[in-house]
């Protein structure tokens, strides 16, 4: 890979070179961390946005909206798309295709779908690489959806400067959702199809659990003291409350710049990063450079006749990579 | 932890042992991996069915009158739940918390649903190692439920030995979903809610695509010649299509063990736990027992400040634990 060639067109904003960029970069290739090395000081440009919600909530159509929005401020946008049924990704009705056509037509956007197979740590690392490349490809903003139940909307707060959860009237496991954890990790709320019924009930009710933990001690967002996540209402089919959505990340945005919270945030991004980077290098070393691959063939018929346990096993393979560290 | 104590108890299946044991490997407490090592000889004995799909498509119904079939055959059954909506764990309406309590009240039954905080990939490790638990505990039986978006249906089939996909008429990713890599890790397809409309075309469009397969050279199973995955048209509601589903799965287990492909299974998932064991105690030892973290944290703020990218920090870290491994 002639590195230098490429970090060049990068930084010019070459699509060509963007999307070779996101896939060495995504497949692992060789020289992905080299490149992603080589792109770190050029970081911090593009605000990143999270945006989650269970299945069905309209999170696409909320996305494409607020793309358009950015675009009318003179914004390049990136959408990274981790739903394999978003329209992003092209798994949608027609009427979803067309209407996301205009905007992946228009050359200030980048969409970019990721493969969700396996394990939703490794897909969290590779996302964050992703977005680091089209950071230093010098989009403005970068829009990361997810599909959320439970865990994923977690990941997704790890990946994000302001993270949108999206939620419907229908939502009956929200609050049973917010209470597992997912509220902490939440800027921006939106009840979205607000249209419908029950949707003034359901954007009450998380103000209340927001409200609860405020009178149990905390104030501001839980998490971060100075912020009061909004719950807005928006109907993205009537393309209502969008305005509100835009202005309410760009008082985060402010309020994460003012606060030191968005330097905060990135440290600690970059320290997780670092321990992900030397775990997969380790691991890349256990099972590719030393015999402990070798030792585990062996003695599987071992373990599988229950005359080994696999945790004995894995304290011999262990001890012998910690001995030759200690030798 | 008197370990020996804990284990006879088990045996005996006591159940304050056995969720004494549960919390202890679930919560990584001292000691989980002596005793995961302790009860790996008496494995084997239950059957381990996954169930997995969309949210809404009815599983926890299908997976209560499983439950209940099972029980009816005199088996004794357990459920581990890792759908936080899941009425096993608590989480929905009332009317189903009515219906699941008959068989929760049940002694032949235990029910536990799993934290879903985390990565999906620690999750599915401790998943694996309560249903170890379990197992030891002398169940015959033991049922994972897993809500299925992508990544999570496939993550199932790691934990069982049979793999149930969920899918309702209206499931329009359904085949998208099936594209996506997971029809191969799928034994048995059901259909549920089968007295809507579009259930046949549903089932006939699973059966094409698994029979598209077929004439593309492969026999039987996708991944697993001899075995065709059957497609069954279920409704949970109204109780039809269970007797046909406990008949599915009672043939597939008799493949697994006619086929050799049992013990396949169960020897590629105890390479993984293995690995992942190995992967678990290295990870602790470089961030615990080394001076890794120190390292990270000195230097974080030329991270932060763009001086140093997260890939050069990680070799640096890399590099000292490997220099110290061949010093």
């Amino acid at each position: 890979m002639d590195l230098e060639h490429l970090l060049a067109d990068l930084a010019q904003g070459r699509t060509a070179a963007l999307a070779r960029a996101i896939s060495i970069v995504e497949n692992g290739r060789p020289g992905f961390e080299q490149l992603l090395g080589a792109v770190h000081p050029r970081l911090g440009r593009a605000r990143r946005v999270g945006m989650t919600g269970p299945p069905g909530a309209g999170k696409s159509s909320l996305a494409r909206l607020l793309v358009e929005a950015w675009r009318a401020d003179g914004c390049t946008v990136a959408v990274v798309a981790l739903d394999p049924s978003s329209p992003f990704s092209g798994g949608a009705l027609l009427g979803d295709r067309i209407r996301m056509e205009a905007i992946a037509l228009d050359p200030g956007v980048y969409i970019r779908s990721m493969a969700t197979r396996g394990t939703l740590g490794g897909l969290a690392t590779s996302t964050r690489e992703v977005c680091d490349v089209l950071d230093a490809g010098g989009f403005d903003r970068i829009l990361i959806e997810t599909v959320g139940v439970g865990q994923s909307e977690l990941a997704v707060t790890g990946m994000a400067d302001s993270t949108v959860l999206v939620l419907v009237p229908e939502s009956g496991d929200g609050i049973q959702t917010l209470k597992s954890g997912v509220m902490e990790a939440v800027d921006i709320f939106a009840v979205n199809k607000a249209d419908r019924p029950g949707a003034d009930t359901m954007a009450r009710e998380v103000e209340i659990t927001l409200g609860l933990r405020h009178r149990n001690g905390v104030s501001g967002s839980p998490s971060f003291p100075g912020w009061e996540p909004p719950v807005l209402l928006t109907a993205a089919v009537k393309g209502e409350g969008i305005d509100a959505l835009v202005a309410a990340l760009d008082r985060h945005f402010s309020w994460l710049e003012a606060s030191g919270e968005l330097a905060t945030r990135r440290r600690v991004r970059l320290a997780a990063r670092t321990r992900e980077v030397v775990d997969r290098a380790m691991n890349r070393w256990v099972w590719q450079e030393t015999g402990a691959d070798e030792v585990l063939q062996n003695r599987i018929d071992d373990v599988a006749a229950g005359r080994v346990s696999p945790y004995h096993l894995a304290q011999e393979i262990v001890s012998g990579l910690k001995e030759g560290s200690r030798a």
